[in-house]
């Protein structure tokens, strides 16, 4: 299988994990190591205001991961920037999912600032991995913009409720020169293997690992998930047609 | 992961493969090889008139692989009775994965047929696996008739549709006292790994490997995925919801 | 909108209606005169056994009503046979509707002995529409059995999941040589217009109307539903395509 | 069923069509008349530029009909206030259908010009109708800018996939104070009356119109499907559970 590419860091991983949700630290972390997965995101707020004894940060000192902060909680671009300015300075990386989600209930990105931060936040140097709707044209902008990567969603974040955004998924793998990562929604590891063979570069899986019945052993699901459904990209489709080939086999033996 | 146990002979693998429709005989084996499976149908009007220079036979003669022949093409249950009972001589086994399809056109099985031949064959110390529409009622008749497990499809054989039949198979999986193995239709390996999610004992897959790019490459795809999925279903999925749960670290920090 | 024959009779409502669970007779009797419905299924059990002091029948007295006689309940072959002469007698008619479902639970239908019932019923000169699974096979055989409808199931009984045997009810449609009436599982008038641009003959519903928050409002939507149906079915349906055709009016005009 | 209201102008319609794509003006005429709508679109190249020796303005001349001139075919926010202004004048209306597409193959909306341009022309005194991505948090800022309705898409403009985004859809349609109208890829009248049974306040369809073997007979389908979803809406559709209610009449009777 070939390397994930995003900014010139190469990754043999192409899952990426959230850290949110998880009953403990360690089932976190254990979670992460089953996944096989090389980038996670981290909450800010997580990292400052750790009520835990235990700091999040020293489950995930492993050579192989590299962090990602991300902003959510941030209602606004220029909250964003203030915010990913803080990141960098803890985390010490220029690396940032860039999440803006003024709407409480279904936290659902806003396209406008998530646009105006990205302007910003690249001419600070960052390497941007914004997360937003499954908007096609919005996509190619931030494209332009300078991001790295665009880290659609397959359906309201949270939720395990899949791909509900497929059709503009595709249109968007189509038309994207940077990697796409499908966020948010994935639920099961189907919707990851599903993601994979349509093109998607990579998922970012939270949600369904952390509040699964045994997370480490959902997250290792998740990996072979989207090994499967890259090696069956790699390995094309074969078409979906209304009725059996004559070419079949499945022809009567008896009356000849 | 715990193993597929079906009339008491034991199997890691839960992935069955079909023969047919293979470009080559030597494609067919390396699919069958990356696949994992450790057992296979062979349709018997393949074994009896191999037009090939190559016999099918000397290509499954791999002691992992235990031979599923099977009946398609016959029409009713007399010509089913009559087809087994050349199997069994043909390939020395009484395992036999019963389809009767009178339907030239979409190879849609008879349930009426598919019952009679069942308890004739049952008589007569056959291992049944029945190929069967999605039918919950019929599933339970055939294993009051004695069947070893039901095979309902997940689509039109031959299509690639994937799991169109879901709702019945939920009913079917759950009342199910023999293993449930959903045959036909499944086109991606995110289809087999939605299977094994939603608690089916196995999955056999032909067309979907056969027709790809890269046989031996797909089926290496849906090792994985069928792995993923039983994992998955063992692990236990957490619930489909409206929106993200409050319990999401996913709030405001910069105005606390 | 051309007319509805079954078994020699025309009917100008292509929508049939269930009269189970009801608030009333009375709510009942309204939704039925709001729907345009000409013709109703009656619960054996409920003309016998009549708790309430109205007279279910004396609520569907109606010159433009056919009564259709249901044999819910039963489990078998032979009780159906009983239960549908009973009927006969009771309701003066010998149009019936065969209903087998031994499984309390999800109230299946059983194929086996509704193919056995229908065999034995048209010998006695019934007018048959069986309630079956969306199984193509099963649907040819009662035909030649003489059958004057078929009424395959959109999902299970009573649920309201909408038409989840999709693709199998397509093949029932193309293949069939008597009315298709889609049964069980319309739960909104949306369902019943699909079911109907499909090219099924007619749908029944019960459930979706009598718990709707209005029934006798929610009668006449899906009156205008099955109406829209069949007239879109007629006036053929447009192909969906992967995006717009170059001919749309849809281009740049400032830069010309 | 109560009357749609946009900008204090009543409709007791509420379907909107769309004037491409039609095999003359005249089939169009009679399509809009068999509909009933109250407003149509009108493509503004297709009325300076008209190359028929009819001229399409002269067909939509009835006085029940409100014309909405649309953008479409600008690529920003300043071509579409430029193209506003001409429409104005040409047409004498305020009334504005707000289309920027910078991608010519699936003409997706930009979320960014889109809002800039609303916030340009609502100071103009513009009525304004967006189309735009199923985005909920761009709907919200559309609204804060001004916009008298909102116009998300099912699925993209002429694919006649039907309602895709709609998991997007129904927050839209939760969290919107103006009206929603759910525009572009509606294929049947299903489609339509999903999208009035989910709550939309309104439809707008052109494709599955215009194409359709018989567009006056299909406008005549949609107008029936939008009134039967509305009349369901607000008759409340029942609950979709996973099995038949206990209180159902479909009990044994024979063995009591």
């Amino acid at each position: 299988m070939d390397q994930l590419i995003i900014a010139d860091k190469k990754f043999n991983s192409r899952l990426l994990l959230g850290t949110g949700k998880f009953g403990s630290n360690a089932e976190m972390e254990d979670a992460i190591l089953a996944s096989g997965s090389e980038m996670v995101t981290v909450a800010l707020k997580r990292v400052d205001l750790e009520t835990d004894t235990e700091q999040i940060i020293t489950h995930l000192q492993h050579p192989h991961l590299t962090l990602l902060p991300n902003t959510s909680g941030v209602r606004n671009a220029k909250e964003a920037v203030f915010a990913a300015q803080l990141a960098r300075e803890a985390l010490e990386t220029n690396w940032l999912k860039l999440e803006i989600h003024p709407d409480p209930k279904y936290l659902m990105p806003d396209p406008i600032e998530t646009l105006k931060a990205t302007e910003e936040l690249a001419k600070l140097g960052f390497i941007i991995l914004p997360y937003i709707h499954a908007d096609p044209v919005l996509c190619k902008r931030l494209e332009d913009a300078g991001t790295a990567a665009v880290m659609p969603l397959g359906s309201p974040i949270g939720t395990n409720k899949g791909l509900k955004a497929e059709v503009f998924l595709e249109i968007i793998i189509e038309q994207s020169r940077v990697p796409v990562i499908i966020d948010a929604g994935i639920g099961a590891p189907s919707d990851a293997a599903k993601a994979m063979e349509m093109g998607a570069d990579a998922v970012l899986v939270n949600t369904a690992i952390a509040v699964a019945g045994d997370p480490s052993k959902m997250a290792e699901a998740f990996k072979l998930a989207v090994l499967s459904g890259r090696i069956a990209y790699e390995a094309k489709l074969g078409k979906i047609s209304k009725f059996a080939a004559a070419s079949s086999p499945l022809t009567a033996f008896l009356n000849e």
